[in-house]
């Protein structure tokens, strides 16, 4: 491809309504303009990247013997009433209303649809499994959309789903896709992690999400150098501490004026905030709700939610006050449950001995509260947000912590859609079941933004050569040089090698510039100085390494070079 | 594929919603799945055409200069506000509000879109041409979609914009598109023709279709095989006839009581339907219309629209007898200037001489009524609908008619759009222009539908092998022969070539009536008395033929077969 021939149009400026790395740089190298908020078109050098991604799933997917099919975007309201998610979605879904005033929405999954298509169809065990794929774009009405394509409102997904027999079945499919996923995300270029997930608003009981690493990735993972655990912040785990040896004394009642807070109230009593009971307050539709954690620990509200499976939200201080009578910052478990309050805790709380907590009176703190003797629990759980340094669950060594940008994430879920659709088949023996499902997605729009995000500097991007726009970018320092970088453009591209060739009228300076910028893997620079020493200058841009290559050499050393970087694609 | 491992849920009866053939086989073929009216799931075997297709259409829309994009489906009102087309497009457009109630449409086209895109980023004339494309969903809110795909709300669209900064450029650009589309719909292996055709909604000034020939299309084609004169019923003309050489003779008032039909009024008075002219009556938001057509002809409601280029719709007879007290029936252009009424003619009007109208009084015809003696006409334009048998415009020889599937369309816009959303570029001279434009559609998932509506038979579709979904089904007729039927499946499928394997524990008969049904060009059928004899029994679905193949040489008769029948693509 000819640059002069080619639409990119690069921007000097760094745009000021992104925050990202990678959203910086998707403006500034011409590959998304925004259309809306949350809502891009993607340019010619997107769409490239694009189609390779793509076609390293299709591949991937259908070696998995994934199906590929195409569904509607548009999908009718009924299907969503039925599995009650047409409400469950709320704001989040974009809907609308046919000529006629039916109801439609505008598809944000289709766990829906695909079960409604293959109910009825699908009749006999003979006919399992099966796994059916498409690729297209989404669509969730984010409240802040941000960070371009990463968090957009319109976005390119592959979910594939699984129709299984059994849930030995299901987990042939779930390993099935949790291969082809780390085939996929490793023939991409990109240094990315599986942890364990929560199943959110998808449903199911495991899940996995395929991270790529970058720092500023959205999502905190935590993990074990240990044995392989790795979780996000929303599921992680940790092995619980030893019980303190200590005998345990006598409650007694410490003024602590103006000390609310857990920083507050362990400096001003010298004591270490792991000895504190924080008590939360949150409601539910029918009642109050009070959930202790450990003074040093935060409250992972994912997992309360998971537990109480139910709207909730947290407590204002003024209601706390006015109908349970606590005085927030001084409250504590003691006396709870005789004021109606349901009591859950973190799973640290049994280990605790002689802890402090609020009085449940303006101003003043318990010392040597102690579990069973002073108060009570309904539920214990594992309600805390693990940590770096956290003992690991499996062998005790510490967490470590990195972030990550979710690129896929692989759910169970078992017959939660195809018994709400009443999707069922015949089995050997005879029996009407439903089938055992799971869903399996990829963000292949975010992908490309997540590529980014690990892979750039200062002066531009640094494309994974698998999944780059091109491989190669000839430029030609002057006009002299310009009949050698035209016939290594046209060698290289008859031997299938994908290049951009820089024939701009423009200065080098700007060439250099534009090409670090849009990030093609081999730059290929034919100056006056080389070229009379039959050489070409090489840079690799993810590197930084250089080179000359002879020029009668040339296409070999590019193939030999792509073979290497990226042998499969090759 | 093993026919076993794939999802093709054929159907043995026929459904009753669907009308046309390509519609009731695909149902059968278990290609789609309706989701809702006019929205239809692609199932595997479909996907893969659609697949085949879109490559084909992307290898010559590169070849063509184009460069693919991909715009978003979700577009902001603001931009449709600014050419007047929110409201032009009524409610064929579906429309949505996001969760903070900003208005969205979801495209039934890009003019908008594109053109936003590159306005204020290509400010020179040096950058232009542009040419750039996309293929994905469009959406039309039909009043009745019907005949499954080919006329849907959502569906698939390969839509191109070009970019140039003067005529001369536009031309190229429409010709290099003309000549892909052409390639496109010879590689894909249909009857076509490419037909002048009126512009519509989208505007411009010059337009083409290409018609996929089908005894079922909607469109009306009329050609000329004289020379290559070809255009559709909304924008064919004729050759006007010779102007009769009769005296004018004096007017005639004649009675008809109770003939108010021209099939009534000629029979009753014994004359030629070309000898009277019908009197219609429209109206627009300021005033009534008359429109004077000969007799014999139809008025193109198309042609009469482009022409007031404003709202328009035929007149009540009450509306007509009370504001203008007419007869409707006994109507005609005399006294009708009096009356106020705006008069257009057909240009056929100024060729009679005598003719036959009526008397705008009950049961009363005017005979040997002439124009400008009688009565005046405001406007003469071409009006009447062309049909088989007129003389061609060019060369006079008697025009034909057929029917064919609109699959493509291409329009010159000229600046329409550029000039409503003030996108300009610098040009040569220093002077800011805007855009010269064109678009060109294809309608991806239609192509699908018009070729099983070309090629089809009562057994099923007969698929061209360029976009067949598989170019090569296997058949073994018994247990006996499933060792060799794998030997030939292993060996295509090493060799490149696309096999569905019909590896099913099923009776013969079923598995031939699914071959014929999904329509693979090439059956190859292991049975028990060929294989005795080192053969294999080869039938061509398209054509009928059948051979015997020697089971060694297999792999190459498939490949030169393949190779003969689909050049590009093998």
């Amino acid at each position: 491809m000819r640059y002069s021939q080619y639409y990119i149009p690069t921007l000097r400026e760094v745009p000021s309504e992104a925050e990202l790395d990678s959203h910086k740089l998707m403006l500034r190298a011409g590959m998304i303009r925004k259309a809306a908020a949350g809502i891009y078109s993607f340019l010619p050098l997107a769409q490239r990247v694009l189609k390779k991604i793509i076609r390293i799933v299709e591949e991937e997917m259908d070696r998995a013997g994934g199906m590929q099919v195409l569904l509607p975007i548009v999908q009718p309201a009924e299907i969503w009433h039925q599995t009650g998610r047409w409400d469950v979605y709320g704001d989040e879904m974009f809907r609308l209303q046919d000529r006629h005033g039916r109801d439609f929405c505008l598809g944000p999954t289709h766990e829906e649809m695909i079960t409604t298509l293959l109910k009825n169809e699908v009749r006999s065990y003979r006919d399992l499994p099966l796994r059916i794929y498409q690729i297209q774009n989404k669509y969730r009405d984010e409240i802040r959309p941000r960070f371009g394509v990463m968090r957009a409102r319109e976005f390119i997904m592959k979910d594939l789903y699984s129709f299984d027999r059994d849930e030995e079945g299901l987990n042939r499919s779930y390993e099935a896709m949790y291969e082809a996923y780390t085939r996929i995300f490793t023939r991409c270029g990109l240094k990315f992690r599986a942890v364990e997930a929560d199943s959110g608003a998808i449903g199911g009981e495991v899940s996995h999400e395929f991270m790529v690493l970058a720092p500023a990735g959205e999502a905190v993972i935590l993990y074990c150098e240990g044995c392989n655990y790795a979780a996000n912040d929303e599921k992680a785990t940790a092995a619980l501490p030893e019980t303190a040896a200590e005998p345990l004394l006598a409650v007694e009642k410490v003024a602590t004026p103006n000390q609310a807070t857990v920083a507050e109230v362990t400096a001003f009593l010298k004591v270490a905030p792991e000895k504190l009971i924080k008590t939360l307050f949150y409601k539910t539709e029918s009642e109050f709700i009070a959930v202790l954690v450990r003074g040093d620990d935060d409250l992972n509200e994912i997992k309360l939610g998971n537990l109480l499976n139910q709207p909730y939200w947290l407590a204002a201080p003024e209601e706390i006050a006015e109908k349970l009578g606590l005085p927030v910052g001084y409250v504590g478990p003691v006396g709870l449950k005789e004021k109606g309050v349901k009591v859950f805790a973190d799973l640290r709380i049994q280990t605790m001995k002689n802890a402090i907590c609020g009085a449940n009176e303006q101003d003043f703190h318990l010392r040597h509260v102690n579990l069973e003797r002073d108060f009570t629990v309904d539920t214990f759980a594992d309600l805390r947000l693990a940590k770096a340094g956290d003992a690991c669950v499996h062998c005790g060594q510490p967490l470590q912590e990195t972030r990550g940008v979710e690129v896929g994430h692989i759910f169970k879920l078992g017959t939660k859609y195809s018994s709400a659709l009443n999707a069922t088949f015949r089995d050997e023996d005879g029996v009407e079941k439903p089938f055992i499902m799971g869903c399996y997605g990829i963000g292949i729009s975010r992908i490309m933004a997540a590529a980014i995000e690990q892979n750039n500097d200062e002066n531009g991007i640094k494309w994974p050569l698998p999944i780059a726009p091109f491989q190669v970018i000839i430029l030609a320092l002057g006009e002299e040089q310009k009949a050698a970088a035209e016939q290594i453009y046209r060698e290289l591209t008859a031997a299938g090698v994908e290049v951009l060739y820089d024939d701009r009228d423009e200065r080098p300076g700007v060439k250099f510039k534009d090409a670090d910028l849009i990030g093609i893997p081999l730059r290929l620079t034919v100056g006056p100085k080389s070229l009379a020493q039959g050489e070409v200058e090489v840079k690799v841009r993810m590197t930084g390494e250089d080179f000359r290559w002879p020029l009668a050499e040339i296409t070999a050393r590019v193939l030999a070079y792509i073979k290497e970087h990226d042998p499969v694609g090759a």
